[in-house]
This record gives structure tokens, C-alpha cells and sequence, in this order.
């Protein structure tokens, strides 16, 4: 489904017939040099992206690529346009986990065509705003590609701080007196960052290259922009980084409380074992046959015998208790 | 056993002789610039390699690696002859297990050998596929490579896919309820992984050579569909690392949950152990001998002694089952 | 808010009006070939930043930087003008802890802008001492960077040494006899010098590039200066790698020594079992019912009995220490 | 001492003297361009190493190497000779052992000396099949050099395939229902393989030297042999290097078998004692005093609470058999 | 404190003075070209290195490094001079540890300045040494790095191998029979194999620099000697490498063998609870009240009971030895 398609000239708009609906629908438009086109494609048909790359003469493998929407991120050039597949990721609150979507850029001299599967990125909302940012849109179809990769890369800082606060989260957890099952969440958080890490590492080189001007689309003031952009991603990830090795200090700490908890089990059960054994070997005492035992004739005898096994029994609770077994 | 060889005059295969039988036997065909002659051979005697590397002019040391099944994936030039060895993959349903077999091509200027080990990949097929797409036959030998290079690595990502449902399994099983040896399988796992990565990995450099057109014989165009390829292979490698990983992790939970799981085990026999010697301990006081003890001679002593018991214990069952001991 | 902000001719500060207050405000002056300003801000407000931008003529991209207080150490050059961003670590002996703030430099011809965020190092006095050392200061804005990325790297190896004894306090308590919790320390630690490691690792390229004498205003006599800092970098960082690695191994013997506590323990309990078990069984048998028990008329049945008791409890608690149960 | 000394002429051994010691003996023989002299030295002593040093002028630190036996495989270029040191492997079946010996090459323009230490390969047998291939030794010295570096990477092969087996050995012992002590013999063949990775890893190095031809006396056509073997060597790495990730997987699984096992005992053991404890309780209730006790003036009193001693623990036991707990 | 001064004029000691003090104190001699001077330092205080440092002009940080004993090794160049740090390692018997100290060199043209920290080399018998062996001190100041740097490095190999000693006799303490505590020392090997890795892995790079003749005055000849001395530490590090992983995988070994003897604990514990707690099921039977119950009436009922419980626990205790419970 197309979603917009707008020419744009001198980092504007370019009004086309009535105001109500602005796009080109799926027609190219032949724009004067310096001007561009931008077409934005949302969970397009085979027949679409057909057509699309039919008109913006499209290399079949990358389109074979665009239409499936599990690719790894990359940067690949088809003569002179650019094909980057960038994922998306966002946190969705109620049920703590990362989502992924991918948005597929094909950036020729005079046109973009993205191509989003999935949610997580408001292109149009990007699209509006670049609008409004006519010095920016000037730039042509680079200064678009940076604008998507740069919201891109906002949203994947966004995904590490919730991560940040979930592994917080488990590190309390971990180290709570609580008897709690860290360990499948663990897992769980480490399987996201597994899913971030294959987001964000592959995009490191194509941005780097952006970075250190490889096409001479870009200018030194747009790779500085670049190096802003990749120079985040590297903070992502060295941030997703540390969290899987805290991960795995928190999971090595929850074995061993798991070990202590037993041990402490064991101790507690033992005392109050002791509790009820030795009153039993009272009662067995006063329980033997013997014709001579003094205290069986005893008048309060019988309560002599209860008040000794309550007595013992009081006796070790207190000891227990001291010494933290019980 | 040669399967099938055949002439191809720009992309398509020439007719010899009579329409049944149109293979060439083991006889070398003069042609003409620009075409090519396919032979393949499967499970080759010695005799039969001894005999195809006198017709083709092949090196002894690729003749003696392609006649031997357990060589691992590369890429060696012998002169104007290209040597691939590549690892066909296949997962069997029935065993839940990964199988390989063995592919080995000899891509010289006019002629492509491939010799196939075990089953994997049907190369008949391949080659009447390829019998009806004429542009991409017209290419020559490397069309050829690609086209086998590529439906291999399409098998990898289909194994790589099974085996993402089979960690999802043994996830499952992890962090079930149920009492699972989970270790034999993760380790299955871990050793099939282990497999494919000895197939995936090798051949990464010769399709990045591949890609990169290291050869006079690959076009610009050509090696675009190899970076295709190298990129495919490159996901697969990826997933399998990321499933390696995957499995420690679930590997270390497991080892918790067993830990979890004797220390509730331990709770619960502690509980039930209660549950009999606290009774016990009541039947060993009113067996005690002492000549004053009321309770001996009420009317209803013994229903009461056996109350109080029934009592204490579901006191203590119900104490057991609140605080999650039973 | 500017807390200095003054002009150096020849290594020497210049008087500007009366000596209370010597700092030139948000000015900027002209100065001489040789001279160069030097604005120290701490905190800054988003339109002090913006304000010090204008000035100097700073990189948006940079200023943006500056004034988020959670970048990564890194170089950068935009034009003329470095930016350099460094962590300051320093050790809360109260808290036992790691704190970190930061400070963004930036170098141009003939000035030198300091950004700092929280508190850590005392740049005032660093800037005080520096202007006690003309022939220091009179090579320019590359030595008031030098004399900070000197002074920050002094605090590192602090903070290194901290974290030597608090590694070495951690495991003398692992190989104590005492029960101790030492898996939350650890863990604390491990997180401390993950944070130390985010400071210290990617300031060593940005220094090796120093060493190396990148920057056409560092001279060969400055690189080595550089080339020193670089070295004390390598040293923290190969001190903070090696206590990582103790840290796990001090983590493993701890798991170590909890299996060994609750195998202790376990053979203690059984021990304290068996010295009630033992008469219990006795008593039962005194306790039996037969016409025929020549003991149970003894005179001194009784007294016999509980002697026996005691002689068996008093035997095996013997045998159980000798053989290390109890 | 001197085991063989020859000379070689067209990739024929030349006769010298009588038939029966065809050896030169210490003499060095003017050769003509193109013959080469081979030495076979086994376990020299000093002195027999200063005589051949003095003989082909061997430079001093590579035969005070030569003369040590553990050394680490290497190639070295003194002038115009290549000094070799390899590693030599077999396994010893009786002890399940890898064993290691050591070879010394000196290669000359016209010369071959081989200084063998400890067994591992018959450099006597060697030499002899060499001379019956005039069309491989007429390549001079380099096949020499070829000729043992292949028999030494078979072996190493053949090392590697018996490792295999010893580990697939373990892998059924670890999941086999048995008890067994794996961790030892876990132990043991990770040390082996250490020992044969020190052999292997080295050697990639120079073979992948001469598979690159950095010698001028390597043709195209010897590099090619070069390459075979430095091929055989990866795969023998490769082997290695997936049989110790296999072991590590193996004792992890080993010791949740270990955990399992303790997990299942102590249910068995708990089992055991409600067999035993259950029937103690009814015992005691019976041996109460009560004065109306009914059951105690039955006739069949006794048996029937024998019997009902019997049917609980019978009972008890069909539920834990059930239950899996026995 | 300076031990030694004196001058060398083709390999050969200058006589100076009487024969009783041959060192030329704290001055430097002119000397002619070719010759060189040869201070040797111990313990030095601040105001002698500063006054050796004005003597041969050193650089000023390389004199604050020298005077500081907690270097890392390194190679550095001020000018015409070499400043090499190194450690020395050596073995202390009586404490089974590894002691470290420290030797600074700075190697000028025509002179050579050592400064010794701690024990470990003795430098007076190195020269003694160096003296009686003209033909290497006259190759001059490098002569001399290269014999102090070869000396160290033999003792670094000294060390390693009494640490393959010690990791032979925990490995043999892991596999004994013996209960013994050796996660302790493991750790402190650890601690110290640590320790030894700082010390050699950073020489590597400086000795191969040598080796590959960086400094014009090492000449083809030195360079062979120096790759000796780099080939001696190469070896050294993977001997303290695999160590390292022999270590870690005999401390798994070691936790392995915790949990298989808390397992065997365990079962001989519940083997001989059986035996007392069976006998006193019997005892309760027969301590019941039932009116009729024959066997208390058998003139032999008592000691038939007594029988009974020795045969019950007789068979019980023959039972666990067979089944390995005992």
C-alpha cells in the first residue's frame, strides 16, 4: 500500500493538484536536478513492489529482499542506488518485551522509496517533520536517509534504557530475601537483547561507512551527521553489551542464592526436627517397662514429663534461634 | 555413476543423438566458444574420477578430495579450474537430526564437473530448472556455481529454521512444569549446531570472493547474485550462533530449575515427615508409664489421643500447603 | 554557570581590570597569534550552551553532546575544533562505590572550552596549577588537554587501586571460615568495574591518536607526553581486566565453598541425628512388652538404661569427631 | 646417532661403496647443481650435533633448538636454510594416550638434515617410499620437506579420528544410566587435546607460507602440495578445536546428571523411610495405655495391626513406585 | 645506589684506577666511538636518578617511570634512546609463589643505564658474565639489552615450569580419594599464573620488534638472537595459557567431585539411619499392649526380638555394602 508519494524541490514540498490528497499515487514524476522524490510503501503486495520497482528500475534481488520481511540489516549499492535494510525495535510496556519491525530504503539520485513492514516507526510522522525542515530536506535523498536512520537509532536508545531498567529490575530481584524464579526472566531478557544485538550490530558498518563519506552523495557536513548517528549506535551498543554480561553475573549470583536457600532449608528443617525427636526419646524413656523408676510414681510426674520435653524443646528453639537456624 | 551430461549452446542444451537417452556418456564434446558442458557424476567409483579427471585435465589433489566425503567446504583454483567442496545440509523429521552430504564442482572456462556424496540436494533438478531459465544458462560454468551455490545455502536456512523451532522446544520444556532431562537434548542440539556451522562457516570467504568478483569470470552482474548468496549465508551463520548461545543460556536455567526443584522436593518430604512424627511423638507420651495420667482414663482417651493426632497433623497440613512447603 | 574564564599570553594569564574578578564573563577576546581564552563551565543550562556555541562557533552536533550528560568517551573532530569527552571516576570510600562524572573539552586554535557535568575532578585547581607551569602552558590549548587527560587517568588509577583492595577484601572473606554473603559483593564489584571499563577503554584510542601525533598542533614533544597518559590508560585497564577475572574465579570458588558448607552442614545434622536416634532405640527396646525381660527387674534396670544411653551417645559423639562430622 | 646419509641425484639415491652400508656416514658430499644430500639423525648427542653444524654450517641457535626436544613447532630461516620444527602425534591405544615426538629439518640449497627425537614416525620408511617416487624427490630438498610434513599431518589425523571416538566414548558414558566417574576421564582428554592443539596451531603458519610460496624454491606446482597439507591441517584444527567445545557440553551435561541424581536418591531415600516411619506411628498408637482401647482386647488384635502395618506401607509403596519417587 | 660503572672498548672492560675499584662512580666517561659505558643502578634513590638522568640526558618521564617499581613492561623511544621496562619473575620454594621485581634499561648509543627494583636477576653476574664473552659485548649497547632480556626470559621459563608442577599436584590432589580444599589453591595458582601473564604478554610486542630489526643498530645477526629471545616467550605464554585452561577445567572437575561426595554422603547417612530405625519399628511392635500377642509370652521372646532386630539390621548393612551405599 502506498502510503505518500510527494516530489520534492529545494527541500519542499511541491504542490500537486488539490490540497485533499497531495500524492503522486504510484507515477513518477520527472523532476528537474537537484529536486527528489519520495515514495513510502507500507506491507506492500509482490504486485506493488513489482510495479515500484519497475518504475524507480529497481534491482530484482533487493526487491526479492524488500518483500520478505526478515532480513538482516544492510547496506548494499545496485549500480547507483543504495538498498539499506534497517530493523525497528520497540519496547511494549504490558508485556515487557521488544518488537521488531524493518523498514527497507532504496535511495536513488533522485528518489527514496521506503518500504516499512510491520509497526514501530511513524514514517509519515518523519516525513512531516523533515517537512518542516526545509534546510535538512535540501540535502536531497541522503538528508532523508539520515532522518529515518537517526529516528531509527532514537528508538533502539529508547528500547535500551527500558532494557536498562528491566535488568535493574532482576538484579533487585535476584538479591531480594524473596524465593523468586529469576531465571526464566533472565532468560527472557537475555533472548531480547539477543534480538536488539542482531538490530543494531549490523548497521554499525554501513553507518560508519556513511560516516567516513564512502558515496560522494556525501558531503563532510552530512557524514559528521552520520558519525552522530553511528556514534549512538555504538553507545547502544556497548550498553546492550554490559547488560548481557550483568545478565549472566545476576544469573551466576541467583545459582548460588538458589544454593544458600537450600542450605538455609535444610538447617531450618533439621532444628525443628530436633524439636519434635528429642521430646519423642523422652516419652520413649518414661515409656520403658523398668519395675524401678522412681518418677513413674511421682504424683505430678506426668506433668514433670511434659514440662521436661516442653523444656528441652524451648531449650533448643532458643538455641537455634541464636545460632540462625531457625 | 554419471547421472547426466549435457552440451549447452547459449543456455540451451543441445540435442544428441536420440531424445531418450541425450547424455554423452563420459566422452568430452568439442565446443564452441562460449559454450559449456555439464557433467555430473554421483558416488563416484575411483575408476570413474580417475577416468572424468583424464577428460577434464584435473588436478591429482582435487581428484583425490572430491573422491573422499569427509572434506570440509573450500574454494581452490588448480589453473584456469576452479575446485569447490561444499556441505549439502538436510534435516530429517523422523530423527529430529541433521544429516550432510557432499558436493564437490569442477568450474573450468567450458565445462562444469560436480560430483555429489550422499543425498541433500537433487541435482537433476537443479539442472532442469536451470534447463528453463536460458538467460541465467547463457552465463556459462559460473551460472552454473551460482545456481548450485544457491539452492544450497536455501537448504541451510531452511535447517537453520528447524532447528529455531527445536530450541524453541527445548525452551518450552525448560521452563515447564514438567520434570524433563533436558540436558541430553540441548546437548543433541549443541552437536547438530556444532554441524552446520562446520558447513556454513568455510564457505563464507569463497562466496565473499565470489561476491567481491575475484574471478576474471564473474561479471559485475554475477557477483551481485553471489553477494545474494554470501549475504544468505551470512543470516544463516547468525541464527546459528545466536541458537548456540541461545541453548547455554537455556542450558544454565536448566541446571537452576534442577537445583529449584530438589530444593522444593526437599520441603516437601521435610512437610510430609512432619505430618508423621509429630503424631508419633504424641502416641510415644501417652504410652508413657506414669501412674497419674488422667487422660489414660477418661471414657473417650483413646478417640481423643487419636483426634488430637489427626488434629496436629492437619494443623500442619494446612500450615504446610499456606506457606508453599506442600 | 561560567566559573572561569581567562586569557593566556606566553603561557600567562593576562590581568584583565581589577583582580577580584579577572574572568572575561561570556566574552570572547581577541587575542593574539600564540594566545589562546580558556572557558571553564560547569552545568551548563541549555542557553549558557547554546550561548558558549556561538561564541566559539561549535558544532550543533558537539554542543548537543556537551550538554547530556551520559556520553560515551570519544574524539571528534569538527573542522578546527577537537571534542573530546571524558569520564571522571572517583571512589566514595563511604559507600565503598564508583561514581562518575564527565567533561567535555573543546580544543580549537586558540581556545580551550571545558564542560564539566557532576563533580569527580577539581578543574579550577587543576587550572590554578597549570598556571603555576608557564612553560606548560605556554604550548597552548593542547596542554591544558593534556594536563586534564593527565589529571583524569591519575583519578582512574585511584579508583584502580580502591578496587585492588576491595577485590583483595572480597576474597580473603571467600576463603574465611565465616558464612558469608560474598556473591552480592561480588556482584556489586563486577558491576563497578563494568562502569570503570565504559570510562577507561574507549579513551585509549582518542590517546593513542594523541601519541601518535594525529593533530598537526601536537607536537613530538607533546605526543610523548600523550604517549605517557596512553600508557597509564593501558595499565588501569589491564589492572581492571585482570580483577574481572579474579572477581569470577573468587565467584566460582564461593559456589565452591557454599557446596562444601551445606555437605558440612548436611553431615553435622545427621551426626546431631544420630546421638537421639541411637537411645530412642534403646528406650523403644526397654519399652517392649515382654513377660520375660530379666533387666526390667534389675534394681538399677533404669539407671543401667539411661547410663547405656548416655554410653552410646557419648561413643559415637566421640567417633563422630574424630572423624570430622561434628 | 646418523641413521641415513645419501645422496641424491634426478630424484635417484646415487650408490656409493658397497651395497650394504650405502650411508656416508658424518661426510658431506660435493654434489653437483640440482642433487641434494639427506642426514637422518635420531636423538643426537651434542657433540654429533656440533658435527653436523660444522658440516652444512648450521647457525647455532637452531641447533641448540634442535638439540632440545621441547620445542614448539616453527619455521625459521637462517640465510639460506629453513629450519622446521615439528611436532610429531600418535595415540597409544593401550593407554588411551596421545603421544609426542619431535622433528628437526634443516633444509639447504643441496641438503636435508632431519633431526628426529623420541618415535612417532619411521623417517627410515619415509625415505624409503620417497626413493621410489624419482618424480616427486627430483624436485629436491622441498619434496623432502613435503614429503614429511604430509605424513606428519596424516598422523595427525589419525590422532584426531581416535580422539573422536574417546569422546564419543564419554558422550554415552555421560548419558548412559550408569554412575560413572566422567569428570576424570573428561579431564584427561581435554589435556590431550591441549596437547595436540600446542602440536597443530603453530604449523598452520609455515604450511600456509609454503602454500603461498614464500620461498623462491617453492614452484607453483610444490605450493600446491603445500596447500593440500595446510588444508589437512585446518581440518584437523577444526576437529580439535569442536572436540573440546563438545567435552566442555559433555561435563556441563555430566554435572546436571550428577544433580539429577542426587535429586532422585534422596526421593528414593525419602520413600524408604515413610515405609519404615508410617508403620512406627501405628506401632505407637498401639502401645498407648489407655485403659478403653478397644482394638487391644481383640482376639485378632495383633495381627490385624501387623496387617495394617503392612497394607500402609504397601500402599505407601505402590504410590511412590507410581509416582516415580522408588 | 650504583653497583657498577664501567667502560667497554671493543667488548673489553677499561681498566681504571686500581684494580680494588674498577667503577667510575656517577661520572660518564668520553668515550671513543664503538666503546660504551655500562651504569648499573639498585634501589635508586630520587636525587641519584635525577642525577643519572642529567648525566646521559634522559627524558624525564622515562626517569619518573624507572624510579617507580609498578610498571608495566613496555619498549618506549625518546630521541636516540631506548627505554625498555621489564619484570622479573621468580619462584620462591618455600612459599610455592611467584615474586616479582623490575629492570628499566636505557640504551643510548654509547652507553647502556640499568636500574634494578626488588630481587629476582642478579645483573652483577650478568655482566661478569657478559665480560668474559667479547665476541657479544662488542657488538655494544644491544649486546647488552639482548643479554639481560635473554637472562629474564630463562627465568621466566624456570617459572614455568614450577608452575606446571603445581598445577600437576592440585590436578593429582583434584582426583584423589582425598577430601581436600583445593578451590583455594586453585585460585592462588590463578592468582599467579595472573601474575606471570602481566609480565610476559606485554614484552611480546618489544622482543618481536627487535626480532624484526626496528632499531638501526640491531643488525641481521642481533635480530636472530632477539628472535630467539621472542620465540622463548612465545613459549612461555602458551605454557602459562594452557595452564590457565588446565586450571579452570580442574576446578569444574573439582565441583563435580563436591556434589558426587554430598551425594555419597547422603546415601551412606540414610544407610545408617536404616539401620537404627528399622530395629525400632520392631521394638515399637512388640511394645505394643495388644491383649494377645504370643511372642511376648515365649519364654525367648525378648531375645528373639533382640535377634530379629540385629538380623533386620545385619541384612540391611550387607544390603548397602553391596549396593555401594556403605
Amino acid at each position: 500500500m502506498i502510503v505518500d508519494n510527494a516530489l520534492y524541490h529545494q527541500g519542499k514540498r511541491v504542490q500537486l493538484g488539490d490540497a485533499d490528497d497531495q500524492s503522486l499515487g504510484w507515477a513518477r514524476v520527472p523532476c528537474d536536478p537537484g529536486d527528489f522524490q519520495w515514495v513510502g510503501i507500507h506491507d506492500p503486495s509482490p504486485d506493488e513492489l513489482e510495479l515500484i520497482a519497475r518504475t524507480f528500475d529497481l534491482h530484482p534481488l533487493a526487491v526479492e529482499d524488500a518483500g520478505d520481511s526478515h532480513q538482516r540489516p544492510k547496506l548494499e549499492r545496485y549500480g547507483d542506488t543504495l538498498f539499506l535494510v534497517l530493523k525497528t525495535l520497540w519496547y511494549v510496556d504490558e508485556e515487557d518485551a521488544v518488537e521488531t519491525g524493518e523498514i527497507n530504503l532504496f535511495v536513488g539520485k533522485d528518489f527514496v522509496v521506503t518500504v516499512r513492514h510491520g509497526h514501530g516507526i511513524d514514517l509519515a510522522k518523519a516525513r512531516r517533520d523533515l517537512e518542516h525542515r526545509a534546510q535538512v530536506l535540501e540535502h536531497g535523498p541522503m538528508a532523508v536517509l539520515y532522518a529515518i536512520c537517526d529516528r531509527v537509532v532514537d528508538e533502539y536508545e529508547k528500547v535500551g534504557q527500558e532494557l536498562e531498567m528491566d535488568v535493574d529490575e532482576v538484579e533487585e530481584s535476584v538479591f531480594s530475601e524473596a524465593r523468586t524464579n529469576d531465571s526464566n526472566r533472565i532468560y527472557v531478557l537475555k533472548r531480547e537483547i539477543a534480538e536488539v544485538r542482531r538490530a543494531v550490530m549490523p548497521l554499525r558498518e554501513p553507518m560508519r561507512k556513511f560516516a567516513m563519506g564512502v558515496d560522494e552523495r556525501i558531503t563532510v557536513e552530512t557524514a559528521t551527521y552520520f558519525r552522530d548517528v553511528a556514534d549512538h549506535l555504538q553507545r547502544v551498543s556497548e550498553v546492550i553489551d554490559s547488560l548481557d554480561v550483568l545478565l549472566s553475573t545476576a544469573f551466576d549470583a541467583h545459582l548460588a542464592r538458589i544454593s544458600v536457600q537450600q542450605n538455609e532449608d535444610m538447617r531450618k528443617i533439621s532444628a525443628g526436627a530436633a524439636l519434635i525427636v528429642v521430646p519423642t526419646l523422652v516419652a520413649g524413656i518414661y515409656g520403658m517397662n523398668f519395675d524401678h523408676m522412681p518418677e513413674l510414681h511421682w504424683r505430678l510426674g506426668y506433668p514433670f514429663a511434659l514440662l521436661l520435653m516442653a523444656a528441652i524443646a524451648g531449650g533448643l528453639f532458643t538455641w537455634f534461634k541464636k545460632s540462625g537456624w531457625l
